[in-house]
């Protein structure tokens, strides 16, 4: 019967839009940032959520908010969930829609009778965004041990605030131990914030894992010089070397081909003026990759190709690692799942990886960890005008749902 | 006689010291803006060397004065000069030199009792600089018929003030119609204020023209996304279109050899963040050559390039021409004549273009008119740093006397 077991579109559709209403922005889109009055709002919503659904609410110290829900056993329990802080100008779906499809997938198995072996819970986790405190996963990484408490407890955010007078304040700082709670496994439903699966016009995205990220500043000084009387010869140009090291990273991604991304989003010069040979440059270099080994190989030519340009232009170039994040990879047997399951509801289905983090990357090193991926419409995220269309979501949650009754219910 | 004339070195050296306390700044350098206080001060210096040299002095309705030494005849006389108003951060040789090293040639022809069949004279043109009110080389294209004098009187400078006004103010409108003196050649004695002569270690430059400027603004929309989550296949980024752009007029200028520049001076990215594939880039593209058809054909290569760019990328391009000069090419026999003049002396000699603009370019069209370039050390100008060593400034000087003798003394 469970195989036929379907979740309410209109419910869930209902909820992400009444969760959506809390710290809704004037012209639309969402702005819950982290421990503010907004996200207590949110908060108190979801609980009230889950106190309808019967599910057990437990707070834990960095205000980590699960539901659990009892199964024939008392082992650990399969858990779903994301999160429900927002950026500043947030959309209804990044986060929200993982906790309140894992609340949809505990209404259907309330409503079908169902009692699973294994307990399932569905969790809602601490600043994810990291907009407000840095850093981002906060919650999620506190939880699965991979950030000590106290620290954590002591960060200041952009505002001036502390996270921990900010948890009391808003009555989150709650009593049970971080990372007390271990979990049989975690799956997390999300929209996937790019634009592959619209494009390819597929339906489910079984997450393979998370790309490594490599920040790279790079710092170049030439020799400021008149545009017009200085040779092509003599120049030493700042700015033609922050240009050549763009084109370059660009030609390493294509070159390099899979899941090689290459980004150089800001470039700034000085004196940055028509007739003068920029005498400085700082620019940054993205570099993304799903395979570390890859990624230390990009690193690797784009240093190589920072000390051929110092030669060849007689600059000198200074890089600074601004940010570095190995690849997290999901338990094959998990992408396979959802694979497996998408397919079987006649969905079309495309392993990818995700180039955001996610809070199902902090569960990733201690239990089987899976993600979904649903579509985001022109790719858009991180922005009010963030879209995925009900028939997504609710293939999205319908995959969800079969995934976690295979999980709650097998030996393994 | 006449050959074995040479200038004074050490009283050019001094009377260019003193010019220089003029508007001195703290620590090294001048600022004396056209027609400001400083400027004022300037030119009654070089007025009362003018009368003490006995020159007969007169000033035009633009500002331009003009001392001229009677000669046999009653033709047009052979100018020299060049300006006295500096930058703001200016040094002691740019256009100082060329007037200075005028009045030095008078000097020495009085010193000598020569009378040149010609009359000789030296000029010093209102606002060369252009740093206060534009358009640069202000009073030498009125003088030579350039710019509508009226016009010209009713120009706005930066700081909110008047041409005119300030001509009165200072009391430097004089009752000369301008235009209304030919000259028969002009000659300029100016510093290189770039590195080729300093860098090959030759003397005098035997300058051949000056430079056409053409002056593009490149403005490109393309779509912001993620970086981590957006494709290199599906990407439409502008920021890597202003590299490739920057790269491009780089490798054209090679490839197109011989006096063809370019430079990208100024990119600004939108929004210039590490994570994001910028949606908008501005930029500037500056391409300079001494020949009008290498530089049209450098411009429709540039424009050819953006649209293949356009259609590669699938981004939108415009392109905006904020400045367009034509190259000024100089009397061949009067290169030939600094050229030999120079060897006559056993001087290193080079013919080169001007890449900056001059006060001679106002005269080219209407008359012989030669440039002499000394070297400016480390190719540094519009900058307290300014330097040119005294054996350079005396052989230039020592140059500008045997060319003027040429042109005062001769036929044509």
């Amino acid at each position: 019967m469970s195989k036929s077991l379907k979740i309410d579109r209109q419910r869930l559709i209902s909820k992400i839009e009444e969760l959506g209403k809390i710290g809704a922005l004037e012209g639309g889109g969402v702005c819950r940032l982290a421990l503010t009055d907004e996200d207590k709002a949110g908060r108190d919503w979801v609980i009230a959520r889950m106190k309808s659904l019967g599910l057990t609410v437990r707070i834990d110290q960095i205000g980590n908010v699960t539901g659990t829900r009892a199964g024939k056993s008392d082992e650990a329990p399969v858990m779903m969930g994301s999160h429900i802080d927002t950026v500043r100008t947030g959309g209804y779906y990044d986060g929200n829609l993982g906790v309140l499809a894992g609340l949809e997938v505990i209404a259907c198995l309330n409503d079908a009778g169902i009692v699973t072996q294994r307990p399932v819970a569905v969790a809602f986790f601490t600043n994810e965004e990291g907009s407000r405190f840095a850093p981002d996963m906060m919650g999620s990484m506190v939880h699965q041990g991979h950030l000590d408490l106290e620290t954590t407890l002591n960060v200041v955010g952009i505002d001036g605030s502390l996270v921990r007078e900010e948890l009391e304040r808003i009555a989150y700082r709650g009593e049970d131990p971080c990372g007390g709670m271990r979990a049989h496994a975690f799956l997390e439903l999300h929209v996937e914030q790019g634009p592959i699966l619209e494009k390819e016009g597929i339906e489910i995205g079984a997450v393979e894992g998370v790309q490594g990220i490599s920040w790279t500043e790079v710092r170049i000084s030439g020799v400021s010089n008149h545009a017009g009387t200085t040779p092509m010869s003599m120049r030493h140009d700042a700015g033609y070397c922050a240009a050549k090291i763009a084109v370059f990273a660009r030609e390493l991604a294509l070159r390099m081909g899979g899941n090689q991304v290459a980004t150089v989003g800001a470039i700034d010069l000085k004196p940055n003026l028509i007739n003068v040979i920029p005498n400085h440059a700082v620019m940054t270099v993205d570099l993304r990759n799903t395979d570390e080994a890859l990624l230390q190989e990009a690193e690797a030519e784009l240093h190589h190709f920072l000390q051929k340009l110092t030669a060849d232009e007689q600059v000198s170039i200074e890089s600074t690692t601004l940010a570095r994040f190995e690849p997290v990879v999901f338990d094959p047997e998990m992408v396979a799942l959802v694979e497996a399951e998408a397919k079987a509801q006649g969905l079309t289905v495309k392993r990818l990886p995700s180039g955001a983090g996610h809070d199902a990357q902090a569960f990733a090193p201690n239990c089987p960890t899976g993600m979904i991926f649903v579509q985001s419409a022109g790719g858009i995220s991180h922005n009010v005008k963030e879209y995925t269309k009900p028939e997504d979501i609710e293939a999205g949650a319908n995959v969800l749902l079969q995934v976690l009754l295979k999980k709650a219910d097998s030996e393994d």
